[in-house]
């Protein structure tokens, strides 16, 4: 396979898309030049027509094993009810330890949910020529903000620009272009819009250049700016669970889960960690590779706080905020065979749903926080991954 | 599906695992519990019984498509020659986009990459009842480091224990294990040594008490901790592309690119991102999707520097840093059927294989900022979103 | 002077206050406490009385030496025209620095400098009991904004509050309450305003318990919410440096200044450092310690961004952002005798000064970044601190 | 003052140096300049021609007021017995605060500190032509590093060389110079060892640029690198005080105060502070100005975490930790009257005093921590501010 002596382009065919034949023939193709064999990745049942926006050079698919967790009792204000949530995962004790948080917050009357904020954004970058310039560049655009949103929303049925925020970095102006995005995960719809506002800007103001992304809106990368200002659903979930429950389902007291959650925030401290809390990926990951999201978005997803305190009875209090949560449930992946189903099987599939959703993968990744934070202070954490995930090599 | 009035616990049915008669009942079960229908869920090849350390209460898979990039011309320590590079994902664009940038690379002689570092960690923290005596204990352990590596390296055949380095919280002190653990990815590995370790040293020294993980070694978190000390492989990946090829193939100039990623880390400055880079999450999280790798782990994995400079001659000189690498080609989901395959697509099955993962992966990820970046420049990347994701509700 | 046998409680004498002959009796006292003997400390020509509130248990003063550099001219909209700054130091070669850098932004036409943002903030918490509640109380905030603002501007005549913005942190609510301070840096107003705001907030509503700074608002720490939000003045200052200037007086180039601020930058990141910058701290605390400012809010003052750019026609552009100066021209130690002669020196004593004094530190920081990145890129750094700081121990 | 139509260049007089009539002369020239009078300014009893190497155009002194604070029984390796400490500040209350803090930590039995370690660094980047060509150059740094400290080390009585950690940038390499240097704060000792050390190796081995300061080591900024490495002394410093002084003190319980910093960290952790505490600056920087420390170092000094934990019989534990402690009892601003006059009455003026000035920096930090965290549980805080600091306007 390695050391060729000349470079050979894999093939395109005749069309764009991902035709059947053309996929088996690719797979061909890359089969002989790789010596791999694809039984496995040559096995599905989508349609891979379908798949024609989704990925380009498609050979087959991937096979990621999915479990189910629950029932997860959801109080919130588009999901509620009892739920049972699919994790793909392929590393063992995930899903039973997502189960017994849910468990356990199911047994003590659910999570309390809330979406507080929906909105997203994406910063293009213009450059002037000096500050006084940008001063003035920014003013234009404030005052002119009507005339930009009708550009911007001319290439969109769903989005709406909410406004326009500049930031002055010497004589070039950044502006946060903050749009609602409807079900969508919206971050093609919003550089798509933002793009055509921006030729429009350009075209009514002289630019030296411009360009469509700062990186001040932190597209799946942490920042603190998300953390602070969102982006996509901030969502907050909260649950009280009985001293009884904790001492009977998760070996400990309230009291010590509250002080480990303490000492550990002094190291995520120490450590420079934006975001502390304790595996808030785990769950994100799994659920958005069941669920037909965009799964490189968990890097800012995830990052979200998680907090514990003792109640005046002596309870647990826990919650979790998630600001930065871009999920979708139409357009992307949520239309694909496997996908589909996972969403439907919480009621996520199609217009309407994606609040809800938000909803659920809050309380699950607060389900998560209770059982991995139970397990390290009653020192089960490493027996869990011996027993459950032992097909590593050790 | 919502709303019920009473809750029920998913059937684990008589034997721990996931006989595939277990898998199809289960799924019946949600089937009936949710209303879902799991046609495509419930189609796969993969052998159940073998995912059995990989995921509870299955009920078949996620099938998510793969589409392949390349070639991608790599000169490493462990992987040289040409590769073609399974990528999962549903995200239109990402695989023409990563092709883009590896044909660039390939057609400049390579990409040169070098793992620098190779090794893991994991951070208990034990509390003592005064600073003198979190002191001593860190004394103590320094003394008895043999004693303390004898028992931690007593449970696992692959792992050596490198060090252990003592950070004093006041009265407690989190001890950084540090470890080598071959060619798995290794986290349940140190999991379990440290665990074995740990209980030895509360045996020899009294402690108030202890925890597995103080969130010191930042777990599946962006951390400044793991961007500095590393954490897993730590991969550098350069290459040099000639002005013409980045007028000709990339539509722009070593110059404006060089620019926009020095104004871009401005953004990123005033975003508050810890690791300033373009998307290098998008590419790991197909790569890793592809090739079953924990996927919860590209939020560290991801957290790496890009940086870009004119060389002497005029040419584009850049380099990816990814100092948190954490990735295996034995154990885990590499086993799973269309997992092997695409790590087999790759050469990077298996036993010895781990290093040149990482190579590849950072070849790849060099690839990825070629291309968006480029695309930022030249004001195209809109437009391939909208031609080549355009699933998505607009 | 050590292991003494009983604790002594420092004299208070009889009235509040700083009496002369209060201040030479309690400096008596120390002398023979402490064995020290004050000859300086006791040698000053300000009038103790006045420093009733500026400082308790009076014994003296430290004279803190003071340096000139200038002419720094200065294009504001507050600053115009030449300034000699004074800075007090006791740092060889700090002073010298900065007039290099004066003298190039002068012979230049000059700094530009502009304040984008006049305002700060301090951001209380109140604890309810259920996120429900906590919803509850910022949207019962939000709606009874302008009786809340009547109680905080009930306490003062300059400050006005701007806004309050709710956060939840689960059933908790932080508050930020946002303020203009007129020429005052604010800190006591805002804190005495809010407190009175959020009594009546608490006789209104039911909480558990609350608290008057939640560490939202960073006083006097370095915060990505600092840098993002604003607090006190967010200034920039701009100049353009002809590359003979930059030859001639700074013995290097505008491209090798560029290049070596962006590989610094990749520096900063690796460090995990918020505000890249080359030493914004270091005149800022000059110039505070010289001009009766809160010298301990340089630690937010200085956590700011430059950037160098090469300009189209080979010079050098480059601008520093402070997002959050806070600072003064009334109050705090601005009316005592050396520091009120320094305001003065710069024009900026009294009312109407503090965007004025803004612009100067802003223009003053842009030297120090000029003069201390040429001495790194023409390596001549080591010799300034050898020759001009060298009464150290070597 | 301003609109000046022609630039003048402030004197600097036959000689270099402060002589005693030139900085009469210098005074009067600004005078003249910009009208100021300096009455104030131009009071002083320290010797100006000694000031030669602490400041450059003197032209008099800044008088800031001292108060003392104490007693603080501190139980150190270094300092030991009871302190009064000077503190010079034009802000209100703060004396006070720290008295408080003080007097609690007396009456408990003093403070217990440790200095955990003591260095500091400084990190040059080398420029080469390729990845392979950095990894080549670090590795043949390891192998020379005892000719390099040779040269370092030979511009030096007291600072040792302990080692050099490489950390590769694409094809620069960022060389970590680590040193002790004795009671000198050592900033200057190790950039002029390190500047001889770099020109050795750059006649070595060819490189294609190399600067003295690559930001890593992050002077006078903020960072994780030195929150985590250290930079100057770590030092830590822990008290309990028992639940009865905690309430007859400090007007509260050990379960408020914990309670509050938990969700304090929960408010710094949203704002992106990197280092929770607060006020550690204040302190830092009163003592700092008082005892001829680099006050601008407080920047990174400051950067430290407090905790607080209710102890087993409900009293209330807590410490600070320190991690980059620039610090220095001989050279710089230490020699120079009152400075001198403020370290003898502590102690520590002169050599193999630096450690004992770390830990009563601590110790003094510590009880800042305690007083005002008591302040805000106790909602206590903006009376004191009212009461003590009120010359601001309102």
């Amino acid at each position: 396979m390695e050391n060729k002596k000349r470079t050979d382009i894999i093939p395109r065919f005749g069309v764009p898309g991902n035709r059947r034949e053309d996929v088996a023939e690719r797979r061909r193709w890359v089969e002989e030049k790789t010596g791999a064999r694809f039984e496995h990745v040559g096995h599905f049942s989508i349609d891979p027509e379908k798949t024609t926006h989704n990925v380009e050079n498609m050979i087959g698919v991937c096979q990621m094993p999915i479990g189910v967790a629950g029932p997860l009792l959801i109080d919130g204000d588009h999901a509620r009810g009892e739920f049972y949530v699919p994790l793909a995962t392929t590393e063992g004790a995930l899903v039973r330890s997502f189960e017994r948080g849910m468990i356990a917050i199911t047994k003590s009357g659910g999570a309390h949910v809330k979406v507080l904020a929906d909105h997203t954004h994406i910063s293009p970058l213009f450059q002037l020529t000096s500050l006084a310039e940008s001063a003035a560049f920014a003013a234009w655009v404030k005052e002119n903000t009507d005339r930009v949103r009708a550009e911007a929303e001319s290439t969109t049925r769903h989005g709406k620009l909410l406004g326009i925020k500049p930031f002055l970095f010497g004589r070039s102006v950044v502006l946060q272009f903050d749009y609602s995005t409807g079900d969508a995960m919206g971050l093609n719809m919003i550089t798509v819009a933002t793009d055509k506002a921006c030729r429009f800007i350009v075209g009514e103001r002289k630019v030296q250049r411009w360009i469509i992304e700062s990186n001040l809106s932190s597209e799946k990368k942490v920042s603190a700016f998300n953390l602070i200002e969102g982006k996509g659903k901030e969502v907050v979930a909260e649950a009280t669970l009985s001293k009884e429950l904790v001492r009977r389902n998760l070996h400990t007291t309230p009291r010590d889960m509250v002080d480990t959650v303490a000492i550990m925030r002094v190291g995520a401290a120490k450590a420079g960690m934006p975001a502390p809390n304790a595996h808030l990926a785990n769950g994100l990951t799994a659920l958005f590779m069941a669920c037909g999201q965009d799964v490189a978005s968990v890097v800012n997803c995830s990052a979200g706080f998680t907090q514990m305190e003792v109640d005046a009875n002596g309870d647990l209090y826990l919650w979790v905020s998630l600001p930065s949560l871009i999920l979708g449930t139409v357009g992307g992946g949520t239309g694909l065979g496997s996908h589909r189903e996972c969403l439907e099987m919480i009621g996520c599939y199609g217009e309407g749903k994606a609040k809800k959703l938000a909803e659920i993968a809050a309380a699950m990744a607060l389900a998560g926080e209770i059982s991995i934070t139970a397990a390290i202070v009653s020192s089960e954490f490493a027996q869990a991954h011996d027993q459950l995930g032992r097909n590593r090599p050790s």
